[in-house]
């Protein structure tokens, strides 16, 4: 059943079972998993290892490309398998874990992980658990919906477990592009001058003897959950769309615009679904997460390559997409996130970002992360990588949250994630800020003017003028009040200033 | 006396006064200046503009590429002649008005001037001005001691006024390294693959129909101010070069490191000074300013070669490298800030990047600009460009400032410029917090640990607990006392806790 995908037959010597697989570990590892918002993840290893912890306790460091699917993440927490975790998650249950102190936590540039085990930065990696699709006659694997950081992990772990996953279709082979830099200090460029330039392999390479067991699987990607455009989120697309068709009318760009990037959430699958109806043309995307959107982008004709480090979508997608994969082939490519993210293609690229924020200050600062400062909602991403180097930086947000109790313009960031350098545009449902080329206080205004939610409007004003009064400065504040919002959402459950 | 320096003879036929040359700007003009950090700046038509705007006046933009000398900013402020400044200034009178709000600032990444410009994120250039040293037969320009964004200003600029200074010797011809990445979309790599790869020209090209005039200067560059080394400045190189011996020791770098940058400033500067008599050799440096500590090492040996896009020296030091420049000139090179700066080649080449805080808080957050969360002291510079992208990103500052009356170690900075991400390790007189691979609660206790003064380490150590146990979350803070060490200087005039 797995003969066609194991093409050295030696190796078939180390098929072994999950169970098998999950005793190899042993206690403060460090353990390196392929998995990028939840496509291409191990999907039995790392599930055997949290059924084992529980009866044969053990604490490993476990990093990964981005998030996993399955509720992997929350059965190893559960099982208390987890010491410190690196650099993504979105699971329920670890973001318990870590804001209770019980997990260790680094959120981190989604794009730097692999440098900073490149740099010896960070303690080596004793087992790496690859799923990959088809092993070739070298020994080299070809990965499955996800790149992530596969490649480093391969060349950098001193053993490897890959889950042969049988249920993704061999049409897969092709669509990744496996590059590295090289080692410091004899780095190389990363010459990719579009998004649809190859520049690598098609396989990761993999030192045969490093393989140290084989797990057959056919456990299916768990399917990204889309929610709906609503109003808000269809008026903060029709903004954006305004905005990039008056770029286009004044000369700034043309109608194909630059390469797209798009966080991933409701607020940018219905920016990029905004596209599909616009005059908009021969657009491409260089990408972190290709979604749902994104096919619907290339089916319109709209869009006309996709380059990112995983696909992950729904199962309609996924049964649609992966039923007829050779018509999507030449039209999508998985990187490596230190490629995908890599700050020296995203600035000659050009590329025009959008994310999402979880709260905005007036002078443009931003919090992607932290609810109320303190607590992790899933981490940074791959937002700073493009935020800081792109040609235009973009973040879209609701005005109010949580039945309006809670601004998400507020007067300073409970956390700073994106610092107002690298933020150039804000959206909220009420409209736009184009704060391109202003200085902080005005930058303030604009924001006041056009992004903040009519029930907050008057007091945030208030803020920034009292600031700019009794303090002034390059970036007016009054630090003894700059939280107060948040202080009162705390203490009465809302931003909203109580009725006298 | 200037005919060996105008190689394209009639163009001497615009040569004007620098009086002449200040009547061509107009108000809401968009003027840019060559400049860096006081180097290589106009000197002539800048202070002339700022004399005839006290008698006929105007008020334009004005970007550079870091700072003026001469007092050029303030001259231009005290004539009510700046509406906006960017990216970067250190000038008293200009930073009282910027923070009164009479003068907007945009405080800027060094790096991304060149392209905000390029990306027709800000209004063109009407007029700009350029120092140089020879005009060629073509019209192209050799410039003098800074590059700074000088070659995009020439670029984009509708006209451009040269300001031929006498000063300068004809042998600094050659140490210029010009390279563009070109136009969206079709920009290419910067293929630098060590600190003292040449990769483009050693002129600035210039169309020579748009030269307006030429005016002839012989005024010398302000010289650098340089602080000699203190006891807390030895004691922070001390604890840098012991960390980097440990680092050779563990393997992870050569004796010859890795391409050095330092910030300007007496503790970057005492840090390279601390290299000469250190057992490391070979040493390379890709930064943005060459400062007296430069030679040093170049002199010592130890210091193979330097890139910058600045030499920024004290007299005495100007005197010894311009009398004998040759002596230097295949160990030193100028480059555009877009590419001294770039994140592409930092990476790249794995920078070990070295820049000073005003602040840290418990976390890793490093504030670099604004005191007390307002008012702007000089501006980010290139320590964003150098810290998101480095290979080991360092920040040095004294644990407590103005007669230990201010904590430069603080629960929450009042401002951040560099987040937690971007920041590896921190050292302060106290001790070195390395931080790599640690959560934000392991951090905190290492920064309390190693780098806050004994007066407030208690406290501070205080805040933490109480932080983590009363609030938890990822990164534990209480927002409504988070600034109160910031609310206590302003209002008793120190952060320390009044005695009971």
């Amino acid at each position: 059943m797995y003969e066609d995908r194991i093409l050295k037959p030696e190796l078939a010597e180390l098929i072994i079972t999950a169970q098998e697989a999950a005793m190899m570990f042993k206690d403060k590892m460090v353990v390196a998993s392929s998995g990028f918002t939840k496509a291409g993840d191990s999907k039995a290893v790392l599930m055997a290892l949290a059924e084992r912890a529980h009866a044969d306790p053990l604490k490993v460091t476990l990093m990964t490309g981005a998030s996993l699917g399955q509720g992997t993440d929350g059965a190893l927490v559960e099982a208390g398998a987890l010491s410190l975790r690196l650099p993504f998650q979105v699971d329920p249950i670890m973001r318990r874990a870590i804001n209770k102190g019980e997990v260790f936590f680094i959120d981190q540039h989604l794009g730097e992980t692999a440098n900073l085990l490149r740099a010896n930065n960070f303690p080596k990696i004793d087992i790496a658990i690859l799923e990959a699709c088809l092993i070739e006659e070298d020994g080299s694997i070809v990965p499955t919906t996800s790149v992530g950081n596969s490649a480093s992990f391969a060349a950098l772990a001193e053993k490897i477990i890959i889950e042969l996953n049988l249920s993704v279709p061999l049409s897969i082979k092709g669509v990744h592009d496996i590059f590295s830099t090289g080692e410091y200090p004899n780095r190389r460029e990363i010459p990719i001058t579009k998004a649809n330039t190859k520049v690598g392999s098609s396989v990761i390479a993999i030192n045969p003897d490093k393989i140290a067991g084989i797990v057959i699987t056919q456990k299916t990607d768990s399917p990204a959950e889309i929610e709906a455009p609503d109003a808000s989120t269809k008026a903060i697309a029709n903004h954006l769309i305004r905005f990039f068709n008056q770029e286009v009318a004044k000369g700034n760009l043309t109608k194909s615009l630059l390469p797209l990037q798009a966080g991933i959430g409701k607020v940018a699958n219905a920016v990029l679904t905004g596209f599909v109806h616009s005059d908009f043309e021969d657009l491409t995307m260089y990408s972190e997460v290709l979604q749902d959107s994104t096919f619907d982008l290339l089916d319109s004709g709209k869009l006309l390559f996709a380059s990112g480090s995983s696909i992950t979508v729904s199962q309609a997608y996924y049964d649609k997409i992966f039923s007829n994969f050779d018509a999507y082939k030449d039209k999508v490519m998985l990187r490596p996130q230190d490629i995908s993210n890599a700050a020296e293609v995203i600035r000659r690229l050009g590329i025009i970002a959008i994310n999402t924020a979880l709260e905005c200050d007036i002078y443009g600062n931003v919090n992607s992360t932290h609810v109320s400062g303190t607590h992790m909602m899933n981490g940074i991403g791959g937002s700073g990588d493009f935020a800081r180097n792109s040609y235009l930086s973009i973040f879209v947000t609701t005005s109010a949250a949580k039945g309006d109790k809670i601004s998400c313009i507020v007067p300073m960031v409970s956390h700073v994630d994106h610092c107002e350098h690298d933020v150039d545009i804000i959206v909220t449902e009420q409209g736009l800020a184009d704060l391109r080329g202003l200085a902080p206080r005005q930058r303030a205004q604009v924001i006041i003017d056009r992004c903040v939610h009519p029930e907050y409007r008057q007091e945030l004003q208030s803020y920034f003028d009292r600031a700019s009064k009794e303090r002034g400065g390059q970036t007016p504040h009054l630090l003894e009040e700059a939280f107060s919002w948040h202080v009162s959402l705390r203490e009465n459950g809302s931003m909203k200033k109580a009725p006298i």
